[in-house]
């Protein structure tokens, strides 16, 4: 461990609808050890909130450090969020709605917390901590359960007037499509979202479609991943690829429709669905992307995926422990 | 006229598919005068720069000023722009392609020539001339025959990595909607352009509808413009109005999509079809918009028509001159 890692560690949070991710890290983001524990979002948010602190706690331990080696603690809720109370305003998959994190936190732990969209800081740390050459505008694009993305505009985040832009996984790019949580029909969570893939098998299963995926987990379903459905793909079932290939153009309108609005230098695409089906959706997006965007808009963008998988979010908490605390 | 526009002025040109306007300024932007002349695109690019140079020097001529009292020419035009070198990448209402504009006017009009796209140049014109409060992030969207936007983050025009950001007409919100110029289904620009709505009316009376607008400018509506729809609407053609508010809704959902995407603190909505049909059309948008984005991006961001008009664009040409000479 470097010297400076003793004095100044930073501390990274992925707060996710089924999991608590902590990273523990140094002043050049290098990860020093991390602990991953349930959520267990059904007890309540001071149950998840007194979790968290355990999960940082453990890390720290983990580490022989102390918490007075700590610089401060950067998490990601998966909502929206006010940065400057460090207030989660909105998180659906924790059941969470006006809640003070922040200062909770603050309370068990006593080092600065601070909280951000767990999509922006996604971005972010793959912005700070994979990309070597900097770019000018950044767009991170993230789908899990839900789909989100952060903007990074001149090299700094760019979060709106509220601090809620970058929701394009309310984006409509299908006016009569299905239905979205939000209310709307075909927002692009509502098209390619892991609830809206699992959503579309699960359908298709109960009326009767032949698929590996009830040999490998049961007729219900009831625990599948994104993993099983590239091992059902690499198995051959070509139902499973079909609703990928599918959430994959979606995608790559989706992505096509940004490329227009934002003509960023790099676009980057993440997320759990991605991270286990990356093999299978990039190509596709890409090409359905660059088909849709104007070849003024297109030109010399970059599309990739993030080599940080699950280690982006704990990253980015770092990186804003860092930049809050310069 | 103010003592400084006798030595300072600014000239701003929007360059249109059916006319050009040149407009001189002072530097406060107060308009000392304009002149419109038709700019007869069928003759080919180098009349055309020969007509935007005598409508620049007839603008000068009418105000009793002279070329050397003339600090630059901000020009919009409508398409995709290089803005480095003034070269118009495509203007497809034009038939311009690759065309070096600032260069030849530059050597026709021996002042400095600034280039830009015109809904870039329009954003500008409104942020600068016409809002008070400066807005942190404003988006400008205009609907004229086609649409396009401009964008303004942190004060500061965004135009993404080759300056062509802010093509929110191709961004698809209707998978399977009707085809766009740009070879997509569904995009924006083919929904609720004037293009569109001219399109949409067209095929109705081919097909036997009936409208006042055939009894106002006979069976082939070979005369259409913005400013009948509105008249017919007003004198109660439920036809007309209809297909009004389908063009409104889905600039509703755009607008709402942008919102969530954004979240800037103001959006300014204008173009040749606003500003005829803004009675028609804004309160829908807005209903739409709000109902469409998520409460988060939504709250406080003020949406409102341009009161500037057709001045937007040689505004926004003036604030370009002023910007780049300082």
């Amino acid at each position: 461990m470097p010297d400076n890692a003793k004095t100044q560690c930073l501390i990274g949070v992925d707060l996710g609808g089924t999991k608590i991710l902590a990273g523990i890290f140094d002043t050049s983001f290098n990860c020093l050890g991390q602990v991953k524990i349930s959520t267990k979002a059904h007890r309540g948010p001071d149950e998840v909130i007194n979790r968290i602190a355990r999960c940082v706690k453990d890390t720290v331990d983990e580490c022989d450090l102390s918490m007075s080696q700590v610089r401060g603690v950067g998490i990601g809720a998966p909502g929206a969020v006010d940065t400057q109370e460090g207030r989660v305003i909105f998180a659906p998959n924790l059941g969470w709605e006006n809640l003070q994190l922040k200062k909770s936190l603050e309370k068990q732990l006593e080092v600065p917390v601070f909280v951000e969209n767990d999509c922006k800081l996604h971005t972010l740390g793959v912005f700070e901590a994979e990309l070597k050459a900097k770019p000018k505008h950044l767009l991170g694009i993230f789908l899990g359960t839900g789909i989100g993305a952060g903007i990074i505009i001149d090299g700094k985040p760019y979060t709106g007037i509220n601090g809620t832009a970058g929701e394009v996984g309310h984006m409509v790019i299908d006016i009569n499509g299905p239905e979205c949580g939000c209310g709307n029909k075909g927002c692009f969570e509502a098209l390619a979202s892991r609830r809206a893939i699992f959503r579309n098998i699960q359908a298709a299963v109960k009326k009767g479609q032949k698929t590996l995926l009830t040999e490998m987990l049961g007729d219900d379903l009831a625990d599948l991943r994104s993993g099983d459905l590239r091992k059902a793909i690499r198995r051959g079932d070509k139902f499973v690829e079909k609703i990928i290939d599918q959430a994959a153009e979606y995608t790559g309108i989706a992505v096509g429709n940004l490329m227009n609005i934002f003509n960023p230098e790099v676009i980057v695409i993440g997320g759990g669905v991605v991270e286990q089906l990356e093999h299978e959706m990039l190509p596709i997006i890409e090409k359905v992307a660059r088909k849709n965007a104007l070849p003024g808009t297109s030109k010399g963008v970059q599309i990739m995926a993030t080599r940080l998988g699950d280690d982006a979010g704990i990253t980015g908490g770092a990186v804003l422990v860092m930049r809050q605390t310069k």
